[in-house]
C-alpha cells in the first residue's frame, strides 16, 4: 500500500426534499449573493429552478442565474459565468444539474477570483490558488463530481477535453435528492451507470499490491451498480434504487475506491476524445472503450482481472486457468453494458466514427511527460492505436 | 433507504513517516500554541513523543503537554487539561496515542471554551457550540476516533462511562501511520479488530430496508478484517497487514456504513457498564457479548444473520432453513474470535465478573426514553438481563 491523503470534506445532504435546505446551506457556508448556474430546460421543467430560488429566498440571499450549462460543457459559457459573477459581486456558485452545470461551475469558481485566463488551469498552466464558495444540487448520478475534486471541460477552440484537479474543486455542500433522477431518459441513466463503473475501475486495475480493503470496497460498489441497475432501468420512479445508484455514483469517485494505490485513468483519456470530436455522451465512450481496453491488458495481470470477474460478477474462479475466469469477466461486464443499451465497441457508440478517424484520435489524446498514458500499462503510440483498433468493432 | 447527512472533513494522512507531518499540519490549520496530550509511556518509548515535538518545533510552533491517558480515559484528566490549556493559552490539542489519548483530547477541546461543567455534553445537558482546534495522530486502530464524531469518557465518581457525539469532534487532521503500531501486544491487537468489527456490526444489524451499497461496504470492511487479522496476529511487523486493519478501523467508525438507516449501538451500550466497572479492555467487552446478542436477536431477522453469515463469512446460504445458515455465522464469528484470542462469554473475558453482578449492570445501561436499548430489536429490561445471562457463559 502506497501513502496516501484522503480529504473528502463535502457535506452531503442526502434524500427526498433535500434541495429544499438549499439556501439554509448557502447561508451555512457564508455565501450573500449566489449565481445559480443550470444546465438546459429540465431544471426549469421539474420545478426544481424555483424550488431553488425559493429556498435561496426565504434565508434572505440574493441571487443571479446563468443557464444553458450542456453535456462536454464549453469554455464559453465559463467565460460567461465568470464575467457575471464578478459584475454582479457573486460570493458563491451554486451548481444546479448533472456534471456538466457543476464542473461548470467549479470552472467558474476557480475562474472569478483569478486574473489570468480560467483555461490556464485545465491546460496545466497554473493551479487555482483561491476560489469562490462553491455547493450543487445534483440531478444526474454519473460524474461523482458532487464529490469529487475534479472537473472537465472542453475548449471549444479545436474541441480539446480536458480535467483540472484542485482541492478547491470539492463543493462545501452537496445536496442529492434521488427523485429528481426519476425523469431521466434510460440513455442518460445507463450512460451514468457506465460512468460510475469507470470511475471504480479506472482505480481497480492497478500494479499496486496489498490494497485488500480498498479493492473490495470498489468491488463492493460494481456489485451494487450491476444489481440495482437492473432495477432503474426497468422501474425508473423506484426510490430506492436510485438512491443506491445515486449514492454509489459519489462514493465511485471521491477516491475512497484509489487511495494507497497507483491509479491508471487512461480510458478516460482516450474517451475525451471521442466525446470532444463527436460530442457522445462520455458514459457511453466509456462503455464502448472497456472491453476492448481489458482485452488488450489481460497479458498485465490476468489474474487482477479474474479477481474482477469472480469478486464482481459472480465468475467461477478456474484455478487452473485463470485466464479463462479473466475472459469470463470481460463477457460478463459486456453482457451487462448491452443489458443496460450501453455499447460495447466504436461501431455501436456512434456510426460516424471511422476507422480512418484512429490516428487523429491517437494523436489527440493526452499523454504524460513520458509520452504514455495510464499505469497499469502504460500505452505508448502505438498500443493506443491498436486500443482505438479493437475497441472499433469488439465482440464478445 | 432513510435520508441522511455525510459530512467527513477531517483530513486523513496516511502512510510511513506521516508523523513528522504534524507541525505543518497543525499550522495550515492555524495552531500556533498546542496542547499535546498523550496516553501512558508508549508515545515515549517509541520515540513519536519527540518526533512530534520536533516536528512542531520545526514548524516554529509553541506547545504544552499533558500525558496520562489511559484506557477508558476519566474525567479527572479532562478537567486537568482543560485547566492547563485555559492556563496557557492553548488553541491546539493534538491527541498523540489510542482512542484514549484522542476522545480525551475531544474532551478537553470541547470544554475549553465552555464555561459550564464539560461534563454536561456527556450526561446530555449541553452541546457544544464551539471547541478549540483538534487534531491527531494514532497509534491504536481500534475506536475510529480518528474519524468519528464521538468521544467517550468514564466519570470518576460512580464509574459512569458515557459517549458524546458532536460534528465538533471530528478531527481537522488524523496522522495514521501503521508503523507505530507494530509494537501493540496481541491482546490490544485483537481488541482494536473487535472493536471495528463491532462498529460496522451495530450499524449492520438493522430494520431498515434497501440499504445495499452500504450493506455491501461493511460486508466489504469486515471481510478485509477477518482477512487481515491472520496475518497482523501472526506477523505483528507487516506493515501491509497493519495498514489494511489501520484504515479499516477509521472506515468503520465514520459512518460510512451507517448512512442511510437505522443504526442499533446496544452491544456498545451493554458493553460500557463492562468496562466502567472492570475496566476491561472495550473490544474485548464487545467479543464477549456479541455471539449472545445476535443469538438472542436471531427471532428479530434471521435472513439478516444468514446475510451476515453468508457475505462476511462465506457460509453457505441454507434456502430450506435460513436459520443453519444464520447459526452458522454466529458460531464462525465466535471460532474468529476465539483464534485472535479474544473471548466468546463474560466468564472467558474476566473471571471477576459473576452472575450475580447481572442485576447492577441491567440497571446502569444507559436508555433511551423509552427505557429500552437499541433499534433492530430494542432491549428492555428483561431482554438485557437475558443478554446478559445468555452472555455469561456463552457456547458455540
Amino acid at each position: 500500500m502506497l501513502n496516501f491523503q484522503f480529504h473528502t470534506p463535502t457535506e452531503f445532504v442526502f434524500g427526498r426534499g433535500t434541495e429544499n435546505l438549499a439556501g439554509e446551506l448557502v447561508k451555512k457556508y457564508g455565501g450573500t449573493k449566489v449565481l445559480i448556474h443550470y444546465g438546459g430546460g429540465s431544471a426549469l421543467r421539474t420545478g426544481l429552478y424555483d424550488k431553488t430560488v425559493k429556498s435561496l429566498e426565504a434565508a434572505g440571499l440574493k441571487h443571479v442565474a446563468l443557464g444553458g450549462a450542456r453535456p462536454n460543457p464549453v469554455d464559453t459559457l465559463v467565460y460567461e459565468g465568470i464575467e457575471l459573477a464578478r459584475r454582479e459581486g457573486v460570493d458563491f456558485i451554486l451548481g444546479v444539474g448533472g456534471g456538466s452545470a457543476i464542473d461548470s461551475s467549479k470552472a467558474i469558481a476557480a475562474g472569478v477570483p483569478y486574473e489570468g485566463d480560467f483555461w490556464d488551469f485545465f491546460a496545466e498552466k497554473a493551479s487555482p490558488a483561491k476560489t469562490i464558495r462553491l455547493g450543487c444540487i445534483v440531478t444526474l448520478p454519473a460524474t461523482g463530481t458532487e464529490g469529487s475534486d475534479s472537473a472537465v471541460i472542453t475548449r471549444s477552440d479545436g474541441m480539446l477535453k480536458r480535467g483540472m484537479n484542485s482541492r478547491f474543486n470539492r463543493p462545501l455542500f452537496s445536496i442529492m435528492n434521488p427523485e429528481l433522477t426519476f425523469t431521466l431518459p434510460p440513455w442518460q441513466t445507463a450512460s451514468g451507470i457506465a460512468d460510475m463503473m469507470a470511475h471504480i475501475m479506472e482505480r481497480y486495475f492497478t500494479n499496486t499490491r496489498h490494497v485488500d480493503v480498498t479493492d473490495r470496497l470498489g468491488e463492493a460498489l460494481l456489485t451494487s451498480i450491476v444489481n440495482q441497475a437492473g432495477i432503474v432501468m426497468r422501474e425508473p420512479e423506484n426510490y430506492d434504487a436510485r438512491a443506491e445508484i445515486m449514492w454509489a455514483g459519489t462514493l465511485a469517485h471521491n477516491n475512497l475506491c484509489g487511495v494507497g494505490r497507483e491509479t491508471d485513468f487512461s480510458v478516460h483519456k482516450l474517451e475525451h476524445e471521442l466525446s470532444a470530436k463527436w460530442d457522445v455522451t462520455h458514459g457511453a465512450g466509456l462503455a464502448a472503450l472497456y472491453p476492448a481496453w481489458m482485452q488488450y491488458q489481460m497479458p498485465q495481470n490476468p489474474m487482477r482481472l479474474a479477481q474482477f470477474a469472480a469478486r464482481v460478477f459472480g465468475a467461477e474462479m478456474n484455478f487452473e486457468d485463470p485466464t479463462v475466469t479473466a475472459w469470463d469477466g470481460i463477457r460478463r461486464l459486456a453482457a451487462f453494458y448491452t443489458s443496460i443499451g450501453m455499447p460495447v465497441n466504436l461501431r455501436e457508440l456512434d456510426a460516424r466514427i471511422g476507422k480512418s478517424d484512429i490516428p487523429e484520435l491517437v494523436a489527440k489524446v493526452r499523454r504524460k511527460k513520458d509520452g504514455t498514458v495510464g499505469s497499469f500499462r502504460p500505452l505508448a503510440e502505438a498500443d493506443l492505436k491498436n486500443v482505438f483498433e479493437l475497441a472499433f468493432d469488439w465482440k464478445p
